[in-house]
């Protein structure tokens, strides 16, 4: 059990900052177990120990941290849809079409990860289990995919239909074997363009079967969705994965930019999800996801880095582009345009809504602690250290939203997932 | 005289990268002498010294830099629209609109400069000679304007029209008086609204008068556009800068998203540019600049942070945002939307353009040097040093792709100003 005093802000109703200002927080075993404004005024270290002893008689008490006013504890963001194997050409290669991109860029790279030493229908899922122990090792939160494709992709990548699907199997036991909360199996079908009904049948039986997630990318753009046309005429990519059993509420599909209004409505029934990417989508989809209007018929909305096809991979540049993103949708309309807030709700509530995780997102007891700890003060006469400079008489929200659009990795000076602490930084 | 040796890059021809692989670089009294391939394949110190020394007998090598593999030489980038006292809230008050912003948090920002020791009329006088001052302190190159408004603004900050015209001829005098080529006054009525045309004529004459630079805002947003035309029925504010003779090819006019046709064919026909601020125009002009076609139209274009009316000080974000704001004009056009490389142009070749300072934007023999040494090497094992990871086999064109998408000043390792170094980090 461990206490935190100090500011806590997150955005637990969408569009609203809440900023907690010198709250006591104590969190055990993973979960928020008292969060008070009791202590507002006072910061007494006796006076708070002896209170959470009081609450919780007999139990340990493994640290007390204050947090300064130029620091504040936010939760930790959601990247709801990444690329893990792309990380080595992030922020290069963002001028091509969708498809030609995927052909010059993506496909090579990823076909990297193939282990030599096993054979080639093998390889793709030794590289993902190896991503799944590495996030395991790291004490992250993951989950983790195996793409599948068995047509239109390059020859050295293509697998066997049914081989990609008992490869899919194994990896999915592999995975739920760890029996690890942080770490779970995502069925990964890339996209129709390279998977065919027969594939995309059969990962929907393993979805039913084991009760896991599933992500794919859907109506992303002009050039993919003329491919899809062309391979299923009359058929949208929705109606194809909905009928294929891949669309349920562990579901989350990238993008979803060039929907139809009957496909958002089939992803509302279903209660799939949707990542936005809108970085990504600038470069690749030449359309702006109507964020708002999506919300406002209830589909569940989290943000993607989408790294590599948007160059950032921090969530701060989601939620910053899906600002802007809002702010350009063609003919816009009153309440369309968003701020910071909004965004940030997306990146934390909105990506737990999408991934199901029902304890994280935003701070109340009984939740989950994921967090991090911000830091925007300035240290003066050295080095640079971060984009955000604060200045006297700024508040806390202001300097959460210097945060948002000004900072970067430096202002993370601690990282908790599940209420353990992994990263801490002087 | 110093020798330089190692990668640049630069965009002497728009929209077209081009990488200066191991070149020799000589710069002397701040302009470069000397660029040649002639010893791509030899870095041998001593062959390049005595290879200098017997073109330029009788001279004196201060310096000779070898810039490694994952570092580059590029040309300073021009921020051509700047709000120096909106620094304090940068990153902060992102969500109203602009006239709102403006009286909300601009006015009273900038009022706070005023020195309380000095009449009223002279503050903002003061306040300007203090920031061309300190950029001269620290070495830099800088066009600084003192603001004129004596209507709509707050009335701590409204001028009497003929002392703020009194009041900049002293300006004027001032920075002019110090015969630094680096710095030169600008002429800075606000924007239509807060300028009377009195003020407007007078600050003309001056314009002429004294043959300076001239700034000002135009056509920024739908609440200016419809202020302008409540207080000049029937006239633009292009119309109305132009009748003030302040249209000249000394001008920089912020913005221009909501110009006409014929507004953008007078600023083409007084050689007048424009400093496009894409990151400022998502949040405030509601419309995107089509720099594309206006710069085939004739209209000279450089790139602007607009701190703070954009969030980010550095102006790789206003290259990145033009890029983005170029794949969102509503209806592209095929060709409307370009990469990096034209706007890193934008911010080089552009921006000096955009100033009329013809010496500088790229590297040619006979221009002043005025660069950045870039750093992409990822330091092992250590505390993060920027936001850009390079692999085995990134080609100086790629490794300059990423920098420009993914780094930050954290890979600024030396800067140069008319060929004196300024900045030198380890």
């Amino acid at each position: 059990m461990f206490i935190i005093y100090g500011n806590f802000i997150h955005t637990p109703v969408r569009g609203e900052l809440e900023v907690l200002s010198n709250h006591l927080m104590v969190v055990d075993q993973g979960i928020i177990v008292l969060l008070s404004s009791e202590f507002t005024n006072d910061a007494n270290p006796t006076t708070l120990v002896s209170h959470v002893m009081s609450k919780f008689p007999g139990t340990t008490l493994t640290s007390l941290l204050f947090v300064s006013r130029h620091q504040f504890i936010v939760p930790g963001m959601i990247d709801t849809h990444v690329h893990a194997p792309q990380f080595v050409f992030h922020g290069s290669a963002t001028g091509v079409p969708l498809m030609e991109w995927l052909h010059q860029n993506t496909f090579p790279a990823e076909s990297k990860m193939k282990d030599v030493d096993y054979a080639k229908t093998v390889w793709k899922r030794e590289a993902s289990q190896a991503l799944a122990d590495e996030i395991e090792r790291r004490r992250q939160r993951g989950y983790v995919g195996k793409i599948n494709m068995d047509r239109n992709s390059i020859p050295e990548y293509i697998e066997d239909t049914q081989e990609s699907i008992d490869e899919t199997e194994k990896f999915l036991q592999y995975v739920l074997e760890k029996k690890n909360p942080l770490i779970r199996p995502v069925i990964t079908p890339r996209f129709i363009p390279t998977c065919s009904p027969h594939l995309l049948a059969g990962l929907g039986e393993l979805a039913e079967k084991y009760g896991v997630h599933v992500q794919s990318h859907i109506a992303e753009s002009d050039d993919q969705m003329a491919f899809v046309e062309e391979l299923h005429p009359r058929e949208t990519d929705t109606e194809i994965f909905e009928k294929s059993g891949l669309l349920t509420p562990l579901t989350v599909m990238a993008h979803g930019t060039h929907l139809r209004p009957s496909d958002v409505q089939k992803l509302v029934s279903h209660r799939t999800a949707v990542a936005s990417c809108p970085l990504s989508n600038f470069f690749f989809s030449g359309k702006i996801l109507p964020l708002q209007r999506y919300h406002s018929e209830g589909l569940t909305i989290g943000l993607g880095s989408d790294l590599a096809g948007g160059y950032a991979a921090s969530m701060l540049h989601s939620v910053r582009n899906s600002v802007i993103a809002s702010r350009n949708i063609p003919s816009p309309q009153p309440g369309d345009a968003f701020d910071f807030r909004t965004g940030f709700w997306h990146a934390t509530v909105g990506g737990a809504k999408a991934l199901s995780l029902d304890k994280l997102g935003c701070f109340r007891v009984g939740m989950e602690f994921d967090a991090l700890m911000i830091d925007v003060s300035i240290v003066e006469d050295g080095p640079p250290t971060h984009g955000v400079d604060t200045f006297e008489g700024d508040t806390t929200e202001v300097m959460f939203e210097k945060w948002v659009n000004c900072g970067d990795e430096r202002n993370i000076k601690r990282v908790w997932v599940a209420g353990e602490l992994i990263l801490k930084r002087e």
